[in-house]
């Protein structure tokens, strides 16, 4: 139902369970992010009225999403700071096509390629911390099926606009590069975060 | 309340009257601005946890008032289209002094304005409306409170970061500078918009 051609290494989840601190941290930083790519959508795209609520809506879910991280950091005395956020989005967005509406199609897909990751290892969180730390098991059991949707929102937003047939080979080649790029960072051997 | 260093001139409302479909379409689009510039300002002042959680508080309110001002255009049969925004913000934005902590000072500053702006024609616009087209007389005066507290929001902000003696002077000078702004504008004789 993601749509993503790998699954998430063991270890991933083994490093995130021993620094919650660093992956709560970049996780509140990925809901801002997600909300801020969805406001940019709006803008550069402010001649597309079908996009516009549902993104606006989803902007507005990440936006509470970032908020539920804010307090879950303060009422561990976690300070919020800025973390450096690692080069998952990035790479993902260079297989962003120039020109449209190669661009936009590619971008939603990537978008709804983030948001299944997202949902994937939100869901092996939520099994992992169930022992040893069940608040953040509950954070992460709670997001989920949010994710689930938003991903579902993106995927849905480019098959109304594109066609199916359009849509399906695009999302398997560029969900074979989003695995590609975490092997890509797993071999790099960056910091620990939510999308390394 | 509002910080305002003159009111609006009589004949904006007669315009914005006449005019009510660019009103409405110039509105979406300033609240769509508005929680860009909150998430913009989340972005750029990341190491600042004091700002996170007001602004994002604010972006969602904003993105909720555009997706009122679409359930408005959609019932009203007007298509949602992008409209050249006018000058208004560019030329407001164009008194922020560069370097910190004056840029963001300032900034938080011609936010709080244009915020009192939007609140001050709001409410001659639910006056004005109020036998032609009550629904949106209701739309603004619903609306007009939200616009207060975003202002006091901003202004709050800005005092508590920055203190007193800091702010009353340079929200005055501001001020004056919007109040420029919208002579200039009308002078100008452009297109009308929530903010010409």
């Amino acid at each position: 139902m993601l749509h993503l051609a790998a699954p998430t290494r063991p270890d991933w989840v083994v490093q995130a369970v021993a620094d919650p601190e660093s992956l709560l941290l970049d996780h509140a930083q990925c809901e801002k992010k997600a909300a801020g790519t969805a406001l940019n959508l709006m803008f550069r795209y402010a001649d597309q009225p079908w996009l516009q609520r549902p993104l606006s809506e989803l902007a507005r879910e990440e936006l509470e999403h970032f908020e539920l991280c804010m307090d879950v950091l303060r009422e561990r005395g976690w300070a919020f700071r800025k973390l450096n956020a690692g080069p998952y989005g990035a790479r993902l967005m260079q297989n962003v096509r120039r020109g449209e509406p190669h661009r936009l199609l590619d971008t939603l897909l990537v978008c709804a390629l983030i948001e299944a990751r997202s949902c994937e290892r939100m869901k092996l969180l939520s099994k992992a911390f169930l022992d040893s730390d069940p608040q953040l098991a509950e954070l992460y059991r709670s997001l989920l099926a949010s994710e689930a949707r938003h991903h579902m929102l993106y995927s849905d937003l480019a098959t109304e606009h594109f066609g199916r047939e359009v849509v399906r080979p695009r999302l398997k080649a560029l969900a074979q590069e989003e695995a590609r790029v975490l092997t890509e960072l797993a071999e790099e051997a960056r910091p620990m975060r939510m999308h390394s």
